[in-house]
């Protein structure tokens, strides 16, 4: 199988205009075919403020009511993913910005209520793999904004690090796949004082060691069980890493073994 | 060739949920292939103002800084363009929303400053037809944003009148093309005070002699004659008619004889 990678990049890279182009440019360095995940929450809450509706998060997800609903569809789906595309396209990409209702590429399920009523949150059921292998064979750059569709709801706010996860497995029938999570740090550090001491590769044994260790803590660990899951639904490789080693081979690498 | 409808709707009937499920409904009784071309004027006014940035119009086209193009690139490429295409979805048209710069479809040049700088206003330069009848091809829905692509500025507002001429015009090379254009009225009126004198059909010698006699003015002359020129360019036919009417023989035909 042909190699991809799936690279997802958080908020605060994409919302400025000089480290999107960094982004950018380092991005358009990466061989071979690929796909690129976005956020933009801090947009999101931004405009939200201006328009005089406040965000509300509760562990680390924002509920959305209606009003929050069309903030996050104008600005993942206008704002953020537009700038992106025609930043790609001004560099010879032909990329192509999509949302889960487009084409209905990904698919969701309103999240049920249970302690918390996360409002119009989608939870992915179903990615399109076959069309979004053929627009990349067609030599299309899918450039995918957090936002899922439902049948009965319509749009819903997604996770974009879910998105990611759920690309990457789904075209991992098609592709020798690689996800990327581009985040503020060079990895997942041993010591979070210094930005230096990137863990190099984990593997399941060492993340239990780690945690155990108290080494690897917090936000970090949901986001390598989420690595952990796409590698035993088929991706190849996570790497964790920061905008600006893009291309390179620096990171954590998390491997199954 | 296969016969394809190109369908502009107005701000208004995009921009309010009882009338959008309204031309939804209509818009998927048309048969054959189509695209769908939208406008979203009103909104973008209504959450500039929200943001406290102000909406100059100058004969009737926006000026468009770069807070405006920001407003229009989140209403237009997101809030007004992913509400139609989850709607589309919802009803089983396969819809996939674009601005011009997805998979740079429609190429602008920045309008020159004469009289007036209207600012990030492009105007129309190339449109990918071969990628769109491809689109249109696998069954694939076009949802076009009035917004158009050019390397050198990136999104620029562009008038969905415009889009919508040069997407019909550029598909007449591959399908038999049908230009509707959906506003207010049943049509082009006799008697603009009487919402039933719609006249049936206009050729050139019948929209010279309606001008010369007063019938056809205002904001009608320049909507008519881009009509004549989409004509000469290959389209089909041109109609003019109001969304409730969508799918039905009504309206006014703009046909060259």
């Amino acid at each position: 199988m042909e190699p991809l990678t799936v690279i997802k990049v958080g908020g605060k890279i994409v919302e400025e205009s000089d480290s999107l182009n960094d982004l950018l440019n380092k991005f358009s360095t990466i061989n071979g075919a690929k796909a690129l995940v976005h956020g933009g929450g801090r947009s999101a809450t931004k405009i939200a403020s201006q328009l005089g509706i406040e965000s509300t998060m509760v562990n680390g997800r924002r509920i959305t009511d209606e009003a929050m609903l069309q903030v996050v569809t104008m600005v993942y789906g206008g704002l953020v993913n537009k700038g992106i595309v025609a930043g790609l396209q001004a560099r010879g990409m032909n990329a192509l910005g999509l949302t889960g209702a487009d084409l209905s590429v990904i698919k969701s399920d309103k999240r049920p209520v249970k302690d918390i009523d996360y409002g119009f949150v989608g939870d992915v059921k179903e990615v399109d793999d076959k069309m979004l292998a053929n627009l990349i064979q067609l030599g299309i750059l899918p450039v995918m904004a957090p936002l899922s569709y439902s049948k009965e709801y319509g749009l819903l706010n997604t996770n974009a690090d879910t998105i990611a996860a759920e690309t990457a497995k789904a075209l991992s029938k098609h592709y020798e796949t690689t996800l990327v999570y581009c985040f503020e740090k060079k990895g997942v550090l041993f010591d979070e004082n210094d930005d230096n001491s990137v863990i190099p590769t984990i593997t399941p044994d060492l993340f239990e060691q780690y945690k155990a260790e108290g080494i690897i803590q917090g936000g970090m660990i949901p986001k390598l069980e989420n690595a952990f899951d796409a590698l035993h639904a088929g991706v190849k490789e996570v790497i964790i890493t920061q905008a600006a080693d893009l291309g390179t081979n620096q990171g954590t690498k998390v491997v199954l073994a």
